[in-house]
């Protein structure tokens, strides 16, 4: 009798993994379109681009939601005490994507993507002209989508909680609160303190860096973090991302000859999201045991690669002697002392992704409130700047001079999303903890990053991370490979050792 | 009776657009991920790109044969007559694919897909390692799978014929052979005399030129002939090639400091085919009224600008001023009259791809005699070293010196494209009988290019090839837009009038 099940269920399973290789298989080309988009395409072209995706998205949601896939959900959920972890991992992934895209009515979906197109561009727009009024209109009703999206699937109630479990399943926005309210006091002393300090960083120094030069030095340090250029790409585009699989990795950073330390650290951060993606299990990348987590969990690698492992002494005492090499003129009048505190330089910045590591949680801190406001019925879009303003005054230091600078700076509420911002920080706060669980493994970690070895590091958080794929929950992975439960302690530790002694020494 | 004919015709015939819509624009996906592999992906990705491809193929091959299109086009040709010329056009060539998509069992189709992409590498490895033996039985395999395919789709007497028309529809060996036995005499009697000149290009002159001055130069001349860079790109890939469709073309050459000459002339053949491609007409990218008609008359195309206008003395009155600014070093010693000739140099080359105007058509005279042989059985595959040094003495005057040069050359082959390379030929013809047709039609042809402005050339090949997408044949757009049949006459005169002054002057 266990031998049939296991037999049906094996067979029904193997259709489901086939299935959903096909539903993969077209995400990953319209990753590609997606990517093209952003790198190559040429600007009269954009039309053909969005009738392709568009194409893409039907089919791949044709294919996703075909009744046997139903079926099959239920026979297997049915016969789980048949299943082992991993396939009952895969058929829970599956059941949660498969339930949001059967309960959202055709029509809905549709009319969101068009609203959604045109209020890109009414976003950009506003913000182009500090015109948050003209805006405000776009935003009420991609709010409006975002609750009753929510409320189709269920969540009607708890319609920010959902927003957040999209980015990062199994968090919530009461969960967020408690671990933002613990961060909050601490990180404004820290950074009230350091932003006061009589020493500061001159990034007046970096003027003139050719960007091919630029290019070569960041080919070798990606080469030497780990990113697998074999079936992986950095490209050119006006934002960084990372995008693609395991299989075909493609990021991009951009370049600024008077802002080295942009291309040179997005490259990185890039890279981080890169080395999560292409230690994700190959053999997996079709089926949710080969996906990343969730947002935060992504940050964490991104950050930790970018501020805990390649802001540190080690690192640059280790690459200053190439940096210098290959830029011997702008470098000749930068000592080393210079160089390190340019590389940690910490300003008060109303502009978020402009923002160091020190005070970039204070930003986030300042969407939560937002958001939640927003969702609870609190805050109404029309209060939404002098909201900005005020909350920004009290954490952040400073008021900004306009919407520009304030509510319009941000491109995700014009998308719909929602709930994304908070995984910033939680991927902050997870990347300190990793640093820390990754010391304590790897007590000689400092002469690897001083010996320009990164293999082990990478190899732990394969073993710590990468390879589970989404068994594990942020906070479940965070208990696993730390042995603590997500929390700001780490983060808080990490940036009064790291930036104590350079400002307040 | 007829108005209600007519509205049900429209719509049958709507749901048949709509259904190529799909068709097609599923086809430029495609395309641009067979760009991106030639001119982007990481070596490791292959795997994946070939996943991508295939399920892309079976999607679209699932899209276009559903059975209501095989009731939409039984509709409309039952209703014929109350079909306008435009809508009967679209239906007869989407029988026809649809026929051939039909007709060919998946099973065969999958079986020959993957035959094929072995067999390109057993190629590759043979060229490499000059071994027509370890080829031999892969090429005797494809042989076999074109002969039937031609027996699948009911062309089983004349399986020859159908590859022919698979390039150039309406074309077949034996209209090819009567035009290629026209050709060849005078052909061979013009090349050699050429070649037994005391009078000789010098190409030895071409070196140390800057690959980024290269691709400034040529940045130039294409814009100036008028290829769209906002709906198109120029990129770097091992062979050069144009794809994508008029929304959105991609095309591709390759960089070499002592040959620039390769990539000034490959980048203006491949705009060649790009100008056509996008003055094809746009709203009709998504069914045959806006598909170029076949090879042969893509390659009129191509060869019209690079050889033609291109590599005329008004041309180069225009443009050697830049040329020598760009390259002034490089330059300095070369005099307009030795430029002019290295040119329009004509040497005698075993590879087809490295050869010159004037003896390119021998080559293509030799591979036709092969193709009719093997498809005739009157040559076996086990035969063709042998076979093409016979020929190429005969025809070319030359024997190549290892099957590498020989029979090893192309990939046409190793791909299944059989009937690929009389259109080479074709087009040639087709090409100089539009150069004349043009002089005819616009007197100052002269002035034009040698004031830079291409834009009369243009309108005029829109006028006269581009905007009828698939409505006339090769033969029947040759008679409309040059008053006389497709022939050799054309092609002999322009070449004698080009390179006798040079040579024999």
């Amino acid at each position: 009798m266990v031998a049939h099940r296991t037999i049906m269920n094996e067979t029904t399973y193997d259709k489901l993994l086939a299935r959903l290789r096909r539903v993969y298989l077209l995400e990953s080309v319209a990753g590609l379109l997606s990517w093209d988009e952003q790198v190559n395409l040429p600007p009269a072209s954009a039309g053909q681009r969005a009738d392709q995706s568009g194409l893409l998205a039907d089919l791949r949601h044709r294919e996703f939601t075909v009744p046997e896939m139903g079926e099959w959900l239920d026979g297997l959920e049915g016969e789980d005490a048949s299943l082992t972890d991993d396939q009952r991992t895969v058929v829970r992934w599956t059941r949660r994507d498969y339930d949001r895209a059967r309960k959202l009515p055709a029509k809905f979906v549709t009319d969101r993507a068009e609203h959604q197109s045109k209020t890109f561009h009414a976003w950009a727009a506003a913000r182009k002209a500090d015109d948050f009024a003209s805006y405000m209109p776009w935003l009420e009703k991609t709010l409006a989508f975002a609750k009753e999206e929510a409320g189709l699937l269920g969540w009607g109630e708890r319609a920010y909680d959902y927003h957040i479990d999209l980015h990062d399943p199994g968090m919530t926005a009461d969960r967020v609160a408690g671990l933002f309210d613990a961060l909050r006091g601490p990180l404004v002393e820290l950074s009230e303190s350091i932003l006061g300090s009589s020493r500061q960083a001159d990034l007046s120094v970096f003027r003139g860096f050719p960007n091919d030069r630029q290019r070569e030095f960041i080919q070798s340090v990606l080469e030497k973090i780990g990113f697998d250029f074999t079936r992986g790409r950095l490209d050119v585009s006006l934002h960084p991302f990372c995008s693609g699989d395991a299989a075909d990795t493609r990021m991009t950073t951009r370049f600024d000859p008077d802002n080295p330390l942009d291309a040179l650290f997005s490259s990185i951060h890039e890279t981080g999201h890169a080395i999560y993606g292409q230690q994700l299990p190959l053999e997996d990348r079709f089926n949710p045991l080969g996906q990343p987590v969730g947002m935060a969990v992504h940050e964490s690698q991104s950050r930790l690669w970018e501020n805990q492992i390649c802001r540190s002494r080690p690192f640059w005492n280790h690459f200053e002697p190439l940096f210098r090499e290959t830029f011997s003129e702008q470098l000749s009048a930068v000592s080393s002392e210079e160089l390190y505190l340019a590389i940690n330089a910490v300003h008060r910045n109303p502009i978020r992704v402009d923002a160091d590591e020190v005070t970039y949680n204070l930003h986030i801190l300042l969407r939560f409130e937002l958001e939640k406001g927003l969702f609870d019925g609190s805050i109404a879009v029309a209060d939404l700047p002098e909201a900005w303003k005020e909350l920004s005054r009290d954490i952040i230091g400073l008021t900004p001079r306009n919407d520009a600078e304030g509510v319009l700076q941000d491109v995700h509420w014009s998308g719909g999303a929602f709930g994304y911002f908070p995984s910033y920080c939680l991927g902050n706060m997870m990347a300190a903890q990793l640093w820390y669980a990754l010391r304590d493994d790897l007590p000689d970690l400092d002469d690897h990053i001083g010996a320009g070895q990164f293999a082990a590091i990478r190899d732990w958080l394969r073993e710590k991370i990468h390879r589970h794929g989404r068994r594990f929950d942020t906070d479940e992975l965070t208990r696993r490979a730390t042995g603590g439960a997500l929390g700001p302690e780490a983060l808080l530790r990490y940036l009064k050792e790291r930036y104590a002694p350079l400002y307040l020494g």
